[in-house]
Order: structure tokens, then sequence, then C-alpha cells
């Protein structure tokens, strides 16, 4: 569990907001973890101990795990459990539903006695309303992460529509902003699309933004924070395949590490550029 | 995997165009069945058993599996395969991604190789846009149900939003027609709003529309029929809670047997005053 105030300390800390996304592919990591009883977990734990103190959060990609069936599962309990304590631990799961569904697939990421699992924030789509989000916000400290906008070609065909209440994003997040504080509600927002983040702000002045699309995606740190950084920061930038696939080989850990060091210290340096730190 | 013309001929065979929906709770299954190594798949088992001449497809709730964690995983598949292989066999997960994301989710749901089970549709959320359903589509014969109308209060929060197109909901299913033919893509509409049917028709004269909502959610069938079957039927009905609870004693499987005998013959007589049998 990690409060907005905890998370600002550790940002402060750690001259760092960025977040290291767990997107692991058995098929992309070295071939020589496939000794080990189980390789992704082993190349989890390594990229763990290499970037954590770079970084300020970790977000497995549930969708990685649950394509390995049981034994992806384990991989992810196993990861969730060696993440360190200290950081926002994210499970991104994306999942929307409603009722007793929504209690369940909660109870799956927040409820470690039932599911061996308890990550401190969750993704969420926001497609079905506010019957969505109830159930992640009945965990006292928990977190949502709503979808808002995301840097895909395909945020054109519904986000980016005019409804009579502005774009769909948009509403969105104002109404989400009516359901929790931001000490409990956070938004993805794509990173392709930096000059965005001047209207997003009108909407969410004090939300926290996780930012995919830094990395691999191609979103540019500096704009990203030109146009959307808080006094508080207010974001969570997340890389994931450029920081975990750096390197192919035995030094795979060492060279997610040394490019989760460059980010961090462009991080700090727009920290400091703002006086936050 | 299970073609358009094979449903339709099942819905024919059976006189039925029910779906079980398996939204199986270890809280709420008889407490004789905690004898057996799984409870969870023992229960589906006899509901399996005790309803599959009367239902033409089942619909497992994927939230109530990942809420157990491991066991409650092993329990999904292995009731997916127990599953009749000439039944329309979705998995509820809701889920909504992209790119490599999505690619994994498809993985997780539709290869067997890779997760154990192999659906033959899964429902999928539609707010990231056409990039969400690719992935599942390019599994040659799997079907998409993409949320469209659903029957919570929620459902006011976005998709009763008026955008330039009409209300989000109407955009969703115009759009996804553009993405698949009705041969592939399905949309679940909420069975609480039967007069909106007659709307939906406009958008999607030809879909199979999956409605939840009849039974434990108060949805009235005669009245999804009057407005919304086709001469094809067109219709996929899910009832969860009203079958797989109807008793919660030894008799639970007879109780529920029963219970989809009362829909099934509610769905002949529907399909005979719409001269499809």
């Amino acid at each position: 569990m990690i409060s907005r105030k905890q998370l600002i300390e550790q940002i402060k800390q750690k001259k760092s907001f960025l977040c290291v996304g767990l997107d692991t592919d058995i098929e992309k990591i070295p071939a020589f973890l496939k000794e080990y009883p189980d390789p992704v977990f082993e190349f989890n734990k390594r990229i763990i101990d290499a970037t954590q103190d770079l970084c300020i959060s970790y977000k497995p990609n549930a969708a990685f795990y649950e394509a390995r069936g049981i034994k992806g599962l384990q991989s992810l309990i196993d990861t969730w459990k060696y993440l360190p304590q200290d950081c926002l631990n994210i499970i991104d799961a994306k999942r929307g539903d409603i009722g007793n569904t929504s209690d369940m697939y909660a109870k799956a990421f927040f409820n470690e006695d039932a599911s061996g699992m308890s990550f401190d924030a969750i993704t969420v789509s926001p497609y079905m309303g506010q019957d969505t989000v109830n159930s992640y916000l009945s965990y006292p400290g928990k977190w949502v992460i709503l979808l808002a906008l995301t840097s895909s070609a395909g945020s054109k065909d519904f986000q980016y529509l005019e409804t009579n209440q502005g774009f769909l994003y948009e509403t969105v997040i104002q109404k989400a902003n009516t359901w929790a504080g931001a000490d409990r509600m956070m938004f993805v927002v794509g990173a392709t699309k930096s000059t965005e983040f001047t209207n997003i702000r009108k909407f969410a002045p004090d939300n926290f933004l996780l930012v995919p699309g830094v990395g691999a995606q191609g979103g540019n740190l500096e704009e990203v924070c030109r146009y959307g950084m808080t006094k508080d920061c207010g974001l969570i930038v997340n890389a994931s395949r450029s920081i975990i696939y750096a390197s192919n080989g035995k030094d795979f850990a060492e060279a997610a590490g040394a490019e989760a060091l460059k980010i961090q210290l462009q991080m700090e340096n727009e920290l400091e550029k703002a006086g936050i730190i």
C-alpha cells in the first residue's frame, strides 16, 4: 500500500518517476534463463534487482502472464511477492465490468488471501461507467488508474469522439474525478500526444497520470514534463521494452539498469527544472 | 469452433437460444461439494450435464475464476475442457487492450497450446478502438463479442453520451461493423432496455446480440424477442444465477436443469411465433 504522500516522497527521494513495465514475453528473454524452473520469474527478479533504486513503480502486464496459463499466473504471483514494498505496484489488467463481477476482479488483484496477490493499483477501462470502479475503491488505500487517452491509432475511434460534453476522454476524466479524489484515482494518458497534456490538466489538475509510450512507443519525456508536470510531479512515466529488453545476453539485467539510469537522470533533470527537488 | 451457420442450426435443433453463464462463486455452491478435490469444477460439470440439451452456449465469467488465483484458473481450464463442442463457448473476460498486449490476451483465451484453453468467443471492451479487436479476429473462425449497451446504472455515464454521431453505443456498433462481418462480430446488449433493441437493429440488423440480464437482473424475454429477434434468431440470451443457483441443496443440478427447461420452453415458443422453427 502506498499513499499519495508516500508516492511523492519516493519520487523526491529516488529523483525518479519511472515505472518499469514488466511485459515479460518468454519468447524474448535471454535463452540461458530457460534452465531455471521459472525463466520469467528469474528474468523479472533480476530486472527488479537492477532497477529498484531507479524507479518508483512496477507494472506487470497481466496479459503476458495469462497467455501462459497456470505457469504464467504462477510467475505473476511470484513476481508480485518479489516487488519492493516502497514502490507503487500496478497490475496492468485494464479490467472493466460491474457489480459482483467487478468485486471478483478486485479480489483477484487486491486480495492476497483469495488470489495470492495484492497490488496497490489496477488499470481499469471506463466503458461501463461508475459501477466499474466502485469495487476497487472499496479497498482502503488502493488506487484505480482509469484509461483516458491512449497512444494507439484506435484512440481516434472513440476517445476523440465529440460528445455534448467535449471529447469522450475529457468526459471520462471529469466524471471519474467526481467518483474519487486525486488520492485514489489516476489516469492513463498516452505520451505521443504531449500537447494534449495542457488540455488534460484542465480536467485533472492534481491527479497522477500514468504515461506509457516513452521508449519503445516513441514519446518524448521533456515534452511530457513541459505540459503534464504538476508541483507534486503528477507523472508516472512507464517504460517497458526499452528497459527490459535492452540486451538479450547474459548482461540483460545490467543493460536494463543502465537504460533505467539513463531515464532516471533525465527525470532528475526535469524534477530539478520544475523545482520539485 | 462454431460458425454462424452452425450456431443457427443449433438454435433450431435445440429450440433454444439460451446461454448458461457459469459465474460460479465458491461461496455460493452447495456445501456438500466441498468434499471434492475441485468443488467449482464439480459444480460446473454437473450444471453442464443437466443443461447441455437445453442451451446453445456456455459463458464462464473469468473474474470468478481469477478471484481464486491458481486454483481458480485450474477450475476454468478444466471447465473449458468439459464444455460441449457443439455449443458456442464464450469467455466473459471483457478484455480491452491493444497491440502486443491484445495478442497475449488472444493467446490466453484462444490458444490451447499456450494457455490450456481455446474458447470460441470472447467479450471485449471497445474503449481503445479497432486495435483492441484485431488480435482476436486474426484467429480464424473465432468471435468477438463487443460491449455496446449494458444494463447497469453506469451505462448512462458514457454509453448514452450524445456524440456527433449519435449515442456512443450506437457509434460503437456502427464502427465495429466496419471491422468485421456478422459472422465474426456480436454485441453485448443489456436486456433491461428492450425497446432499445429496435434502435440497435437499425445499426446491427444481422449481428447476434448477447443479452445478459434475463433472470436475476430482471429482463423480460418476450420483450427482448419482440424488438430484437431477426429471421435467424439473432439473439443469445444469457441466464446465470437464476439457473446455477436455482437450489442450494443436493438437487442443485436437477433444479438448474428445470430452470433451464422453463426458459427453453419460452424460447421455443418465441422461435415458433417468429416462424424460425
